[in-house]
């Protein structure tokens, strides 16, 4: 059975990160951006507005709404009084008395502030309304799959992000300055460099895999599963992870994300249910509940700042891979969680066991849709995005060409081809906003598996803990040692911080090698 | 059987009033009201989500959110800009080539000006913050029946209540600076003189019902109705009033609303369900729809602008009655929808005709909420509220003793005493964020009535029309003659206009006199 734990945000933290705020700067500077956290948040809920409930008519005045908000933004980071408090804090901020809050404050702030005036308003406003109505095509081009009538809208965005990359300035390809924005200091080379392993071992792993003939029977996780079942599944397995419903809520939408209204203290998930399978939305829940448990575990004494939240996108990503892949595909986690499975559905599991369940949720499989990939393949998934926001950005590259060109991609890396649009280039939503974000999902997979190493030394009882039901001793060490910690340190001094090393993709290699030989019996 | 007439926004509207876009000044006005209109439509966002699905851990930092954005949105309604523009098209307005629109345009955006000039940024922040935490709790107190607990909020309240209205001035009294914000123009000596007579006429016909022994069976009211299928229910019956789901939405809340997110594009509606009392959801449904259609009525020229939407609050609460109760408590109105209800309630309804059905709606007994009063007694309830507002804002009522004083009206107007302060004081929101909207809801009941009246002479087969499932017509009506217009129109003008003549409150007495005693077979 489960131990229901759900933490109180500040929980753990005896000594919770905080700002000098008897220094008048700092106080300034908190005052500042309380106002541009403020209205941030507004158009985080009006962004889980439009993928929950807005009504399909209203795309083009949300598209106004949130370019004017983007707009005033701007204004806003871009500032000269924003500038010159900077300036004046700079400097200082780098000694006694102040804190790595400060510091950490002064850094995002610089690099918001930096990043703003670089860009005029007029593309920031138009970049936020073209998102709104991408989204709108989006949505109606995957329901219809047509990918004709989105094309229009993809080589807008084609456009802007090009533009916005030029502006920013970069040294080596303009796809750079993209990525900078989600990972800063992130670059294709750097990407290039740890992908080309990931991608050899994965395809390596997946034909041993496949030559072996070994497999592993998924069919518990087929039948029919009703979707509000799934819905009190999912808001059970999230309060069992310690996701505290007194600071977030639960939807459904098209693509499962995570907001922050107001981290820690407004942080809200959605899942996607799929009747006929109930992986979709459970590994949905327990994805986004991992990014949600980083958000709020984040110090309240960061709420209303920058640097509340997590520490860059690959960081984030490394907490809802831990949770969904490290932890919720292990036998240990749904020895401890199997009851709230089969209490929703006693009929469906009245015969499965939990180590079946957990073993059913590692069948590997080369398979169209991204977000239900197993772990060997997902990586490919990236890296085939990867590629082609390369040739988006940097090449020149026909929209028209680009379903070719990925249904090209999914035969040479997965072997298969997709037999429609929807289930091929329209599958996500990330491209109705811009490019540079998928590639650190597969780093979230590499910092997830450094990470989860030095959880299980610092917990040796880690899987017997797991087993019991006890989540909360794992989700206390990281909050005490990673969440509270919010954005204030730089994703590489964080790791540090975590681990006491750099990003080293061996952790994630010998991670998915060792845990597939296992699975799948694969002789060395 | 009902018609589903569903209306796009513009629809009907073969000349949609507009504005002079070819001159430059109004251009410019155009633009700075369209960044209001925009940030303004994400805080009404953020009430809705406020009150259908915001975490309740989340009350203070969306009370830091709100008012940031209340700041952002004084600062740009009271600059110098703004007030130079206005200045400039204050006369030239007056005359050809301009247009009804741009004078209701200028005259709106004055007065929001000349509002934001006398109010300073920090109590405009402090209302909105104010009202953020106050809404949480008063949530909470009600649930608790714990009237302790919110009196400090409403101590606040009247505090900043009674700044505002001596920042904005008055003639005679405080409370008609309040007033005067949701109905423009209107005083506590004017409403003194309208209430009058109602309140006369109300309890001498409640007198002459009680009396005459006669009663009307709302039994088939009562029952119990599955939550889910009330919310199918309000859909249907929404849809067939004409209200546009692609331009809308539906959520449940504590306390029933509609709001304006966009409008016309994107107009939404709560309900609440009482699972033992069909009436409360259902009238909520045709209520909010009232609001929601003459929203979505508004012309799509006149977006984001302060001129969409309704000419004031009790023109809005006719449109909200008239649907509500001349239509949606009709004979011949539920003779074309109650196919409705038995499609959803089939058990229940198997022996219930749609004339035994909406005489239930028309059971007249004084009772202790609002929302739920019959038409004879809700005018009374708006006067207890009206007495205690001009108390609490002119006086030095002290808030402790305010639940007694409500209780003693209760005892006095309608002879019934609230047994806890959940069903007396706490029952409505409106006191977490001001007074003085309480009088437009009478107000909104004396307009109804004389619209109503216009609506029969220009549809001399009204009724047929009612019982044949056809709302199409007289909202079509509606919208031509009254919703395309927003707030285009001064109130009263807008009734001029619609009704040919200015308020006359004998249209209400004649009508609900009239009514009832057919209702109760009062002799005269």
């Amino acid at each position: 059975m489960a131990l229901v734990t759900q933490h109180t945000p500040g929980e753990n933290t005896a000594a919770p990160p905080d700002f000098t705020r008897s220094d008048t700067r700092i106080r300034e500077l908190l005052d500042y951006v309380r106002d541009i956290s403020a209205l941030s948040s507004l158009g985080s809920l009006a962004g889980w507005d439009q993928n929950t409930q807005m009504p399909g008519g209203a795309a083009e005045v949300r598209g106004t709404q949130m370019a004017v908000l983007q707009g005033v933004l701007h204004d806003r980071w871009s500032s000269d009084k924003l500038g010159k408090l900077l300036a004046q804090l700079e400097a200082p901020v780098q000694s006694a008395p102040f804190t790595d809050a400060d510091r950490g404050l002064v850094r995002q702030a610089l690099r918001d502030h930096t990043r703003s005036t670089k860009l005029p308003r007029s593309l920031v406003e138009e970049s936020a309304r073209h998102e709104a109505v991408s989204y709108d095509a989006w949505h109606k081009a995957r329901s219809n799959n047509d990918f004709a009538s989105f094309a229009p809208f993809l080589a807008h965005t084609i456009e802007l992000q090009r533009e916005t990359a030029d502006r920013m300035g970069y040294v080596e390809t303009r796809y750079d300055a993209l990525l900078d924005e989600y990972e800063p200091g992130l670059t294709a080379s750097r990407v290039n460099i740890l992908f080309t392993p990931i991608r050899a071992i994965s395809t390596a792993l997946l034909q041993r895999i496949v030559a072996s003939g070994n497999k592993v029977n998924a069919s518990c996780l087929q039948g029919h599963f009703a979707s509000d079942k799934q819905v009190d599944l999912s808001v059970a397995i999230l309060k069992g992870m310690g996701y505290n419903f007194t600071y977030g809520a639960i939807a459904q939408s098209p693509h499962p994300f995570t907001t922050d209204v107001g981290t820690p203290f407004d942080v809200r998930v959605t899942i996607r249910t799929n009747e006929q399978l109930l992986q979709q939305s459970l590994m949905a829940a327990i994805h986004e509940g991992g990014h949600a448990l980083y958000e709020q575990g984040s110090a309240p004494t960061l709420v209303n700042t920058p640097v509340a939240g997590g520490a860059s996108l690959g960081v984030h990503e490394s907490q809802s891979r831990l949770w969904e892949n490290a932890i919720g595909r292990s036998t240990p986690y749904w020895q401890g969680q199997f009851g709230l499975v089969r209490n929703v559905f006693p009929e469906q599991y009245a015969n499965v066991d939990a180590t079946t369940f957990a073993r059913a949720l590692n069948h590997v499989e080369p398979s169209l849709i991204r977000v239900e990939a197993d772990e060997v393949t997902y990586n490919l998934h990236i890296i085939i995005r990867f590629e082609l926001e390369k040739a988006m950005v940097n090449g020149d590259v026909a929209v028209e060409s680009l379903p070719r060109m990925w249904n090209e991609k999914y035969q040479e890396y997965l072997g298969i081809t997709p037999p429609n649009n929807a289930d091929g280039i329209l599958q996500d939503v990330h491209w109705t906003s811009g490019f540079g974000y998928f590639p650190t999902y597969t780093l979230g997979n590499l910092n997830s598996a450094q990470i989860f190493n030095t959880l299980h030394k610092a917990l040796p009882n880690f899987d017997e803990l797991l087993a019991k039901g006890d989540t909360a001793t794992i989700l206390s060490w990281l909050r005490e040692h990673m969440y509270k910690f919010g954005a204030i340190y730089q994703p590489d001094e964080l790791l540090q911080r975590v681990t006491g090393e750099s990003l080293n993709p061996d952790y994630f290699t010998h991670y998915l090698v060792n845990k597939f030989e296992k699975i799948y019996r694969l002789s060395k």
